[in-house]
């Protein structure tokens, strides 16, 4: 399917999903230009999943997820309540804290190029091309925009805490500071985007 | 600089500083094959960093850093060391958990493009092009090979543990089951490469 094709069925399933509120500023700059689209997006966030396994994260169900600073108060409660209802908790409760993530498609590879390196100065240094459609680079790129800031703690196992609450005070803060730094960088990359116009 | 040119430095190098053992077969096979070369790699690692504020990794000192399954006693250890050493230890300690990861240097986009698909389907899910030199993808393009498996994990603050250690030992296990996990990958990818020839 041609670019233009692609662009339209992204932007229609973006007018019905919605996206994150502090994110939406920036998917309406990138999607009005010509030769860009987005094909989805998380404005950073922190979540409570339950692995049955390491590693299997296809497999996590989620307990929680916020995209705003979390108190412990609420991550207990959370962990709670999934286990009252009798949700199988059998697995290992992590705590993630995930950087603002944006997958945008690129009219061509020089176009991908510019793209990333707007991300990259804005602070996006884990950004990268994730796929390419054909190897003449005049096809569809898309690239992935990510922050390196990220925590993933394990705090215990079938439902069993495994960390005391202070230290669950510290990780928290932790969380929260770095979800404040994943938005003034979208902030950042919201003007450098005004270098593609 | 053309790629050969290039890729004769970058075996120079890899000659000189060497590579840690379990990524050495596979930094061999790349290399003895024509239109590709490494050009940094690690087998996967736990380190123990001390970072002034978060974030701010480029100011990291590491504590010490492992290839190898690492025990409770070791990681207070290092601690213990580094701060009776009279270093500085005002900031955050951190424990990191990080997937094997490789560069490596490819002659043209389409070459890249079946290397990432190898990597993929080898659990290195997180695989990416990190750089493309020319646009019309028959320069040098660098694909970035690396899992998902990762654990960032604040331990303390200016040399008190904020953690247990029953939930330390809890973390290494995590941390060291990872570790297994991303050498298991490098085998797969090892023979995956067969595809290459």
């Amino acid at each position: 399917m041609a670019f233009d094709a692609q662009k339209k069925r992204a932007l229609e399933r973006l007018r019905i999903r919605g996206a994150d509120e502090e994110i939406a500023g920036v998917l309406e700059k990138i999607n009005s230009l010509e030769d860009f689209f987005t094909t989805s997006s998380c404005s950073g966030r922190i979540a409570l999943i339950c692995l049955p396994e390491i590693g299997a994260k296809r497999e996590a169900k989620f307990i929680g997820k916020w995209h705003r600073p979390l108190t412990k108060e609420e991550v207990l409660e959370a962990i709670k309540i999934k286990s009252s209802a009798g949700v199988s908790n059998k697995g290992e409760v992590w705590l993630l804290s995930q950087s603002p993530i944006l997958h945008v498609a690129c009219r061509g590879l020089e176009k991908a190029k510019v793209l990333l390196k707007i991300a990259i100065e804005s602070g996006f240094k884990y950004s990268s091309i994730k796929a390419i459609s054909n190897s003449k680079g005049n096809g569809k790129v898309v690239v992935e925009i990510v922050s390196t800031e990220r925590m993933d703690v394990p705090l215990g196992k079938d439902s069993v805490m495994f960390c005391s609450e202070s230290y669950m005070d510290f990780i928290l803060s932790k969380a929260n500071f770095m979800l404040e730094r994943g938005k003034e960088k979208l902030r950042r990359f919201y003007y450098g985007l005004n270098e593609l116009e």
